[in-house]
């Protein structure tokens, strides 16, 4: 019989809990035999203790097994692969891999949250497209992956009913800084998802959750030897978020900045992100082919304009208008200009994505509606020389006060000097 | 408006919370408007990061604000004067310390908590007196501290809920271990009761909460300031509780043992910690007069009967039958004869009290039964010498599996040797 206040104890003193007594105060807490007040508790001591590796696969299986798991590969008689972000200001990535991916043969299927956050999440940013469902039953979505290479909806409540409490919880205990619990999360819905290769963005920088590389390192460590454990290949890309992803921020903007890149104009930063991404999905995949070739397909696709024209067929497939001119647009744009010529030192990620959400595209608690239309344009990026005069940024806003004080936010988000900064890449370091 | 979540984790990273906002949210708390498991997640950073003095007087504060206070001195038109021990094996006493005091003339009105333990608490152990009632209205307890000078009752749920609702939900989630919030519980209770002059008793050893002396000086310290803060007159004594207080363990032995300590006839330490702790009390009465004066007239009412009359009309005042003859007795005794001729070297508290709660002497959840007849008598106790063969202890049980069971926990308690071992005395230090 498990003793719930006995293992918060044990925990709370830095012991190692068994694999057994951890996995039944999880599945016992998901059934609702344990009630929120104990694991609050719990997750507070392991905040300051810790979990230890055996632990934080422990608690990634039993969350697994909380709930339905899906066997995506065995459908399809394909092995299938999965890429997954820790989330920052301006991913779209996953817009744009998924299209590459599939136009190269590998099918994508991907269950994607909604998630709080500056700019909405994969689903929010879909949802701006008009028609667009995200809502298809597992069968539909099978059968899309099957016909159609590529599919994206939202999570069933019956994959990993654990992490969904649990995460609910710890987002209003103060406990969801955690290395281990934030990868025991992630990998268990990979895990339960199905998917047998993956590749995780871990984003680091100030519009990330990990603001400093070598904690990034960690996670990622951390989530490749969950992954390992459970039998799966793992890729971990780290990838900068000191300044926004790509140019857009706001989700029909981040759309209409995704198919730019599928037909190879868009940012340099999400080209490459998206590219080196679907090489290391491409060399996980039953292609069985090794990163080089994988990264010349990846391209290829964007280059024959074969990747665009799977975006099409999958945005049809799940009843939306591909045609970037349907996109939701807001009533008023406001560019930001420079206060003074010179190079871009510095963009924080941060602030240009609290001015998004502050113009409506994010929400601050899960029932808040989102404003598709609205966002900023960054033009001028890390780096980029600014002449006198020139805009900085593009506020597309509702009405003309959010824009006039997003504009003000953006421009404070830009640090401005004579040199030019030194150089950073956007895929800093790859794990596994 | 409270944040509860910020709060949880500003506490968590090590920040001092203001006054204000830890009254929120413990009075928030204490009206169900902040739900258990933000309180479960704040109390388990609070048992790592600690509270400031100024928090833990703000967390006391806030406690004795969420129900009703009482004021007996106004009631009575006297300084009403009140003890406290932090509990431990065999500690009877208020039983003695109550008479001691209202025979003297100091009015002595006392709310007693029933507590988890190895033992029952003292209203537990005032149930084994046959008849006697410990839920009196406030009303009824008022009158009779006014006509019999003394009266003992169960707390009622108006004074301090939110200690009530708060203990329940340490208790269950490993954060009791924690000196700012064992005194806040303390001392609200004792501030919102109403009485101006306070003894504390911290007990201090194997058997007590506080295993060592400098714990037990910073939590008497703690208290202390919490009371100065409040504007109360409050002495702390450190006292030993590595062997059993007295001899006897179990509810009517024990009240058998503080009616023979009464008429002078008590073991040494049980009457020596009576006398010390009644002479305090009175000190600090409004008889005016100074502890050596006060230590005589305790003494002096031990002496004359005066005490143990006190006490007679006391538990008949409750309706209780204050013969000794008429306690409770079990059907099997059987003594725990000595291995060895030398001198008792330990006798461990803590195997004592197990030994005894698992006769039924006490309970492991609240709605546990007591058996009031039941217990461990410690005929040898540290320092004692034993010649071969002799009885170190009788064990009262149910039933003659038990008793043998008891037994054999209890020889296993005591350690004997060749040499007496250093004197300790009872009172190991006094502060305030």
């Amino acid at each position: 019989m498990i003793r719930p206040a006995e293992l918060i104890r044990r925990k709370r003193d830095g012991e190692e809990l068994g694999a057994d007594e951890l996995a039944d105060l999880v599945l016992a807490y998901a059934r609702g035999d344990v009630p929120d007040y104990q694991l609050a508790a719990f997750c507070m001591a392991v905040y300051f203790r810790g979990l230890s590796t055996v632990e934080t696969f422990a608690l990634t299986d039993a969350m697994v097994r909380s709930g339905e798991t899906m066997d995506l590969g065995a459908a399809l008689g394909r092995r299938v692969v999965d890429k997954h972000s820790t989330g920052g200001v301006g991913d779209k990535t996953t817009l744009v891999v998924g299209p590459i991916v599939a136009a190269c043969g590998v099918p994508f299927g991907k269950m994607s949250g909604r998630g709080l956050g500056h700019t909405g999440g994969t689903l929010d940013k879909l949802e701006s497209i008009p028609g667009f469902r995200v809502e298809l039953t597992v069968e539909q979505f099978v059968a899309q992956v099957r016909e159609t290479g590529l599919a994206v909806v939202g999570q069933t409540a019956d994959i990993v009913p654990a992490d969904k409490k649990l995460y609910a919880l710890r987002d209003v205990t103060a406990t969801v800084d955690n290395v281990s619990l934030i990868a025991a999360s992630i990998m268990s819905k990979k895990i339960a998802a199905g998917a047998e290769g993956i590749v995780l963005d871990v984003k680091v920088g100030d519009g990330a959750f990990m603001k400093r590389l070598p904690d990034a390192q960690v996670l990622g460590e951390t989530m490749l030897e969950l992954g390992r454990r459970a039998g799966l290949d793992v890729v971990c890309l780290l990838t900068d978020m000191d300044q926004p992803l790509g140019r857009a921020v706001g989700n029909a903007l981040e759309v209409r900045e995704a198919v730019a890149t599928l037909r190879g104009e868009g940012p340099p930063d999400v080209g490459e992100l998206a590219l080196e991404a679907s090489a290391q999905l491409l060399a996980l995949s039953d292609l069985g082919i090794d990163r080089a070739d994988a990264r010349r397909r990846a391209e290829q696709a964007v280059a024959d304009g074969s990747a665009v024209a799977a975006y099409e067929r999958w945005v049809r497939a799940q009843g939306g208008d591909p045609d970037v001119a349907a996109l939701p647009k807001a009533p008023f744009v406001r560019e930001v200009f420079t206060p003074r010529a010179g190079h871009v030192q510095r963009l924080g990620a941060l602030p240009v994505g609290l001015a998004a959400l502050r113009l409506g595209a994010g929400r601050v608690t899960k029932d808040d509606p989102i404003d598709h239309a609205v966002g900023v344009v960054c033009a001028k990026k890390r780096g980029d020389p600014v002449e006198e005069g020139e805009p900085l940024a593009e506020i597309h806003a509702r009405d003309e006060d959010s824009a006039a004080e997003a504009a003000a936010d953006v421009l404070a988000a830009y640090e401005l000097g004579d040199e030019p900064p030194r150089p950073r890449p956007i895929v800093l370091d790859t794990l596994g």
